[in-house]
């Protein structure tokens, strides 16, 4: 979530507390968040939030399984079959992508893939049909109309809709075939939202919580990123899903809903930015500066 | 720089150099590079890059004097003082920005500006008039029109126009009061494009080199990414402008032309993406994701 306030100094920033919270305008970011109700948040499944487990901290994302069915079915078959447990990051390129995986891939030293599947076809979109779109009133550069759907940012065309990459946003690294991306290579966006990647590339999921362990990994000198000395490379302890941790150290969050006028009140919180340090506000927001809030659970 | 490949394993990266250039089609991103000749590029005049100098690297700036005069010309006082001199990287916000200064502002133990002013006048935005502006031919979520000044992103209504808060910008942090930005707090923008932050606060230039030295910086635990302890304070030895710097020291860079045939084809190969990595080239292009080269001079 973004904060309200920019660039104030310390002092300033320590008696904020008590003025941020202004009662007489229901609109601001803050006061929306504060008259939400319980209703307006959604606990997501247990098995559908991914738990990329490092050795000092940890990532979880929540995945759309309506967006990518076969590859998130493949990825439960890796993680079923422990494949990334003592993997590794192996690429951090600066405004673009982190990349985890088998730094072994494609040599005959990788790891075998076990039950899953090596090729799929892409899932780079879906039909539009059956989905529940909240649309967002925006001009967007890359397609006619965007939106949201369960808290992930989408974009459509009259046929198409498809997951963007969003900061933070979930995806399935492949080579040069469409078919290759398999799960076995998973990358998260660290930059400004690289939508020319949408449709060429299968997107499954979003952070939720902990992407700022990742973009503020030290960036690799080699090519497009890669860490050239695998002593640079970022151990993964494991991968797994939500109901396959025990329930004491499962993640208790909760994702703000996208049909409800709460979720309207808040974009347009994030739109208008009726908060006092604003003199000119843009009365308009791009799809990937909405950031549909996260939070822990009481 | 954005990379022209996206996701491959390792061994491919290695054979990669002799493919990816390809004779037969002239708007891949390696091939409008490579043809361009000398006159395609500008050499920015020394005191117009700034600086910031820190322990182990340096994050190199390039100001943009016609938007900013006054922010620039306080700046420069500040740095003809030695005012930047041991002070600190004081907040790296997540998908934010990174901020520098005293971390004293605002309290008694704030080191004095000398001659430069404590109040500005903002400069949010100036008179489109005089300003020759390359447009991009691109939908905007925040501006009716976009395009590049002198490399610089730029967004414009009918009467005014204004540098954007594109990934690795710099600017002027403020207080409440759209008056109290003097140049003392920097910051630069390290996530997702902040455009709602446009014509609030004075911008007045954007990176050439190094921006990932901020980037990848560890973020702050307080609010809006302040470090809480001190000694995650990030030192800086000195902010100087080029013409400060001894000859041998200065940074030997160059900067893609925006006001030429090459720059056009640079764009539409970035909007195109003719690599055959690509499956459904976007066909078009957000004004942040453009990111007008730089490159080291021979």
């Amino acid at each position: 979530m973004q904060p309200i306030i920019f660039l104030l100094p310390i002092w300033l920033i320590l008696t904020m507390t008590s003025t941020s919270s202004n009662a007489d305008n229901p609109l601001t970011t803050q006061s929306v968040l504060e008259a939400s109700s319980a209703s307006d948040w959604r606990t997501p499944k247990p098995e559908n939030l991914l738990y990329l487990i490092l050795e000092s901290n940890q990532v979880v994302f929540e995945i759309a399984p309506e967006f990518a069915p076969a590859h998130i079915a493949n990825i439960r078959e890796l993680v079923a079959d422990r494949y990334f447990d003592n993997l590794s990051i192996i690429r951090s390129q600066d405004n673009y992508v982190v990349q985890w995986g088998d730094p072994a891939a494609g040599s005959d030293k990788a790891k075998s893939l076990g039950n899953a599947k090596v090729e799929l076809e892409p899932e780079f979109f879906r039909k539009r049909e059956g989905l529940d779109i909240v649309p967002l009133s925006s001009r967007d550069a890359y397609a006619e109309e965007v939106g949201f759907v369960d808290g992930f940012p989408v974009a459509s065309d009259t046929e198409r809709s498809w997951l963007t990459h969003c900061y933070g946003m979930l995806g399935v690294g492949r080579d040069y075939a469409a078919t290759s991306g398999n799960g076995a290579e998973l990358y998260a966006v660290t930059g400004h939202a690289p939508r020319h990647l949408d449709r060429n590339v299968t997107l499954i999921g979003r952070v939720l919580k902990g992407i700022e362990h990742l973009s503020s990994l030290p960036r690799g000198t080699g090519e497009l990123g890669f860490y050239e000395d695998e002593k640079e490379y970022v151990k993964i302890k494991a991968i797994r899903f939500g109901h396959e941790i025990p329930e004491q150290d499962r993640l208790a969050i909760e994702v703000m809903r996208t049909d409800t006028d709460t979720f309207a009140k808040y974009v347009q919180s994030r739109t208008f930015r009726l908060h006092e340090w604003f003199v000119d506000p843009a009365g308009k927001i791009e799809l990937c500066n909405v950031s549909v809030p996260a939070r822990d659970k009481d």
